[in-house]
């Protein structure tokens, strides 16, 4: 995997450049839709591809780890055989579930035991085999095993925490450098920058993570609770240590309005639930700000849902149709709505990508923020 | 409306033809998908026309006048803008509806006082205005105001009832007759035979709706229970006095061995809810026989859902894969399943035209009869 910084922005630190990977390329910056058990919910794989355009999705390894399981991952040829998916795929490294899903885990220097959400069984993750797993799925990009601390979180915890995350970095890539990719294309560790919000810890991390010198980074334990500009604060004084010539992927953030103020502190890539499960409850993003399409408001408006995002369901259907489908509890809503979500996150790193590469960042940025956190 | 009847199969009673609309044409006999409430569940409008290639479909008047209410479907233009679906729509009267969803139901010579499944509001129906609503939805094929009778159905009740529902028809064509197109393009009334199990009125019922030169004919009040013998004898009974150059269009039917049969009688029009139903609960219909996705002997199986019907997700996704789907509760299963259920039926009666056109039809439905009632 390579990955060329094209362009950096001069008034804030954002950056354009492209990720090249077996899958194909990926204009950075961008957002990745989340398909947890090998499905980003209610949205079929050639919608991802044609209507929202997405270059890489991620997929959630303590999922599909339990559901459908690695045997079968295996026998399809992995994840983008067995749901036919031909562009990239990051899988993060299970342990952010097992912390908030898993039940009764218990964390060692070994690694960590839970029981299964699904059926009580009990299972163990350490950075050795959950590296095998993300091989075995075919991620792309596979993420270190890591501990990702809780908000608030006290200093001492925070500290042994991030230090055992390093101990397990070193572990993850010995493992890496001494397994074969599964399927013949290259897997690429991303390591992973943990400390909670402890400016001092998180420097720590930070120049222990590039000192590692994998070919992408990434940051954790953030958009867990805290105040955004403590988020910020982080992304910031992270982003400032980290190398610039890799990639910088800020993990689970975030609002549009996260998006677009921690790419201009220098991140690359993300992800979130957010456009996919607020979509489901009827939370839409749109170009001109947020809408509640429950509101009775939007009852008899057959205006488009948002023509300016040029994609199929949000130039095509209207805003009364899709509130009449989501108050009906027709599944077609949800549909709708997460696709149009979908497409207006990746219309927003695009839209960011091309004001980064023509020079107007920073104005568009501020303006946009303005646009995407009001409600209409 | 015009139908033009092309092929009569000389082994039975299998027809094959055309109905022409102002929204377009369709290929007799055919099947139509049930769009409930304006959206046929799980289902994008596109993917009915691509992928599944439904000619018509069906809208429920009770669910549209109750959700979104008639009054933001003419603001709309009518169903056909509101949904954005450009090919011809049927809607059922809602007196299906309000007999087994509304509580309360008043029924008089009048009409029917009946109150809302969703808030308990009261609303009449009568055969005027639910003819007025049909002209609202924007039907290209509107039905008769009558009483479905349950079953089973005494035989003094049964007979009254047709007798009303007859009464009915008288006012719906008068309404009909009386009132302009609400869009500008022709709605053509079907008016409906009923007469429950009992020979004597479904002879007698289909007499009077055969007098009544209507453009189009309807069986209804079976498939509400009853043996499927006691269905097929009504269907093969009313066939013999219908006109043969009008279509035929028999209401709620059903599983694919009953489509074949009821072909085989002389039916030209079908609409049932099974396929997409069933598909929510993992049901599958395939060319070989039905598959319930959720078993463990589809676990592992890679192979396409059914190839040999030709669309998209059918020869895309594995079965292993849908039951992964599935058996995880996401949302795309029941996505997965409704499009491959609902292109089998398309597929099943666009075959069933064929051997008709090719003089085989006898012959390949009683084989495929034995398919499709195969468990896998």
């Amino acid at each position: 995997m390579t990955f060329s910084l094209t362009h950096t922005d001069t008034q804030s630190g954002a950056r354009a450049g492209a990720l090249h990977t077996a899958h194909g390329s990926i204009q950075t910056p961008i957002f990745m839709p989340v398909g947890t058990a090998g499905s980003v919910k209610a949205v079929h794989q050639r919608e991802l591809e044609h209507d929202i355009n997405a270059e890489i999705i991620l997929g959630n390894t303590y999922h599909l780890y339990l559901r459908p399981g690695i045997e079968l991952l295996e026998k399809a040829g992995g994840l983008h055989q067995f749901i036919g998916w031909k562009r990239p795929i990051l899988t993060d490294s299970g342990g952010y579930q097992v912390y908030s899903l898993g039940d009764n885990r218990k964390i060692t220097e070994e690694g960590v035991v839970f029981k299964s959400h699904i059926d009580g069984s009990s299972h163990t993750f350490t950075p050795e085999n959950v590296m095998d797993i993300q091989r075995s799925i075919g991620a792309d990009i596979i993420m270190a095993f890591d501990e990702c601390t809780p908000y608030p979180c006290e200093y001492a915890y925070a500290k042994e925490s991030m230090a055992m995350t390093h101990r397990w970095l070193t572990r993850c890539i010995h493992r890496i450098d001494t397994t074969p990719p599964k399927y013949g294309y290259e897997q690429t560790l991303f390591p992973i920058v943990q400390g909670s919000v402890y400016r001092d810890l998180r420097e720590q991390s930070a120049e222990f993570i590039a000192s590692q010198q994998q070919d992408g980074n990434a940051i954790g334990g953030l958009s867990v609770g805290e105040p955004h500009e403590m988020m910020y604060d982080m992304t910031s004084l992270v982003c400032g240590i980290l190398p610039k010539d890799k990639p910088r992927y800020l993990m689970g953030v975030g609002t549009p309005e996260n998006i677009l103020e921690c790419i201009a502190l220098g991140i690359d890539m993300f992800d979130c639930v957010m456009p996919t499960r607020n979509a489901r409850n009827g939370m839409l993003f749109t170009s001109e700000g947020i809408i509640n399409i429950r509101n009775e408001k939007w009852k008899n408006d057959l205006s488009p849902i948002d023509p300016a995002l040029g994609g199929y369901v949000s130039a095509t259907y209207s805003r009364a149709y899709l509130r009449h489908l989501v108050i009906s509890k027709e599944i077609l809503g949800a549909q709708i709505a997460s696709i149009h979500n979908l497409t207006f996150y990746l219309w927003l790193v695009r839209e960011a990508r091309t004001r980064i590469i023509d020079g107007t960042f920073s104005t568009w940025k501020n303006q946009m923020v303005k646009k995407v956190t009001q409600r209409l």
